[in-house]
């Protein structure tokens, strides 16, 4: 099937390009954007004009910002086509209920994904879980915004999210591994005094779990989630390729398709075969709970 | 049928207890509260005690704060009551799908009130506007938080939601009346220097809206919400009680039962009789992305 990539940035090229090459699935058939390319690929610097001239391509994967990303989403199903998003699926809950609702209405598939629940030992995390009594929990996702948005200051802009543009991908693994609903029950969120999103921010939800993102973490990175259980204690390392039950690491049975992109891209082939749709916004609404209910603490201006 | 009303504050005695004593549904079997009373009902401090030993009252009306109410409509709908409750339904959007899946769970009704909708002019609006095409609209609603919420820290508490709390009403009327979906698609919000959560919000969005919170408005109140079309505007006035067309003051056909409070608890007996519930999240929804898109302002400190 043929698709069409849209925002060529970092994300782009070390994620969905490679995924794409590999996959048996696609043929990446034209890219849109206004200064990246991809080499040996059909280039456009106009979404409207790609759709207009190539009908034959029916699926748009859209990795651009969250702020452009809803009108070229919109443009997109309006013409007809499938639609895969990166995460977030959108700036607010309102956008993603729209998309929802067009896509519904005109009979396409829209995949808001979540490409840290394709990490490895994700769904070995939640097979474990499954039949555990869960007593507490704790996210760790400390990483340097520095190394990850060098100057890309949208992140810090309203609708970037701040520290909820890596947190959320923490958010989605928790959602998708507990056995139950988890809620937010009160967050701190530091905000640098020059920036309009949190820095850092301190995090409580029901089940007695907790966490704690940070953007200011320099030398080791990490992206960790401790679930406590009535029989025993789980670890996802590394945002979700690694797992320890009890301290022992686990080991995956079948590594057929390693990746978390080509997981996403296989599923949305999958997707769209079926004619449905996947758009779980729980990680998007714990953010949005966030930053309702979130205390506001101002901290030191930080500057790329 | 009998109920009992949980949180005798200024709302409950002003609001409450009159609809329930003119109401032909109901009968106020029970209080519960810490401070409040009415006079003749019998009293309880606990709302537990009162659910043990009252298994007669089936359906438990909650006029608390935000912050406390979760837990209580959690309790009573796990005592196997009905239960209905003033708006904001929660302090986020996670309760409220908590408490929904909750009462479902159980087979409860719950009623999450916006009571503005049920002011007098609000339906004949929606009437209007259903075959019009909307060209523009702003909602203002400017008041005097001194006058209406004297001394209540809790509004300016993280969940008190500030100047949403009275702005909330507007939006309830608003995705009432409109014939189509309405997205928030920017937000400027004003924290005054000492406190949490905002004290005037400049929202916008789709279709040409706009709106203007602000509750340091002294003298007269503003409550008003206006909607150009392309067959006239509509302006509804008042928080609802007054509708113009093209400046002339529309009349009401059926006057049989006046007052918000009143046709609420009317609308409670019928989903109590119908075992059915009614949660519409939309209003709270706005809100919640309005904090999370918003760019946040300092201003003056806010001293009551």
């Amino acid at each position: 099937m043929k698709l069409a990539l849209v925002g060529i940035g970092k994300i782009a090229l070390d994620q969905h390009v490679p995924a794409l090459a590999a996959s048996p699935d696609w043929e990446l058939a034209a890219t849109v954007s206004r200064n990246g390319r991809v080499d040996g690929v059909e280039h456009w610097t106009d979404l409207a004009a790609m759709l207009d001239a190539r009908p034959d391509i029916r699926v748009v994967s859209l990795c651009l910002p969250p702020v452009p990303r809803f009108d070229a989403a919109m443009q997109v199903l309006e013409a007809g086509r499938f639609v895969m998003l990166e995460k977030p699926p959108g700036t607010t809950l309102g956008e993603c209920h729209d998309l929802q609702d067009t896509a519904e209405r005109l009979g396409l598939s829209i995949f808001a994904t979540w490409h840290s629940r394709e990490a490895a030992m994700v769904a070995p995390a939640k097979a474990w879980l499954a039949d555990k009594i869960i007593k507490r929990g704790h996210i760790t996702w400390r990483e340097d915004v520095r190394k990850w948005h060098p100057g890309q200051d949208w992140v810090f802009e309203p609708g970037g999210m701040g520290v909820f543009d890596p947190g959320i991908n923490a958010l989605s693994i928790l959602t998708e591994i507990l056995p139950m609903a988890v809620r937010l029950t009160g967050a701190e969120l530091e905000y640098p005094a020059n920036r309009q999103t949190p820095i850092a921010a301190r995090l409580q939800f029901s089940q007695a779990i907790s966490a704690d993102f940070d953007w200011r973490q320099e030398g080791p990175q990490t992206w960790s989630i401790e679930i406590e259980t009535d029989q025993g204690t789980l670890a996802l390392h590394d945002g979700g390729a690694r797992l320890e039950i009890d301290g022992t690491a686990a080991t995956l049975a079948d590594t057929a398709l390693a990746g978390e992109y080509p997981r996403l891209y296989r599923r949305m082939a999958d997707l769209v075969r079926a004619g449905r749709s996947d758009m779980d916004l729980r990680p998007m609404t714990l953010v949005a709970d966030a930053f309702l209910l979130g205390a506001r603490q101002i901290t030191h201006p930080f500057h790329f």
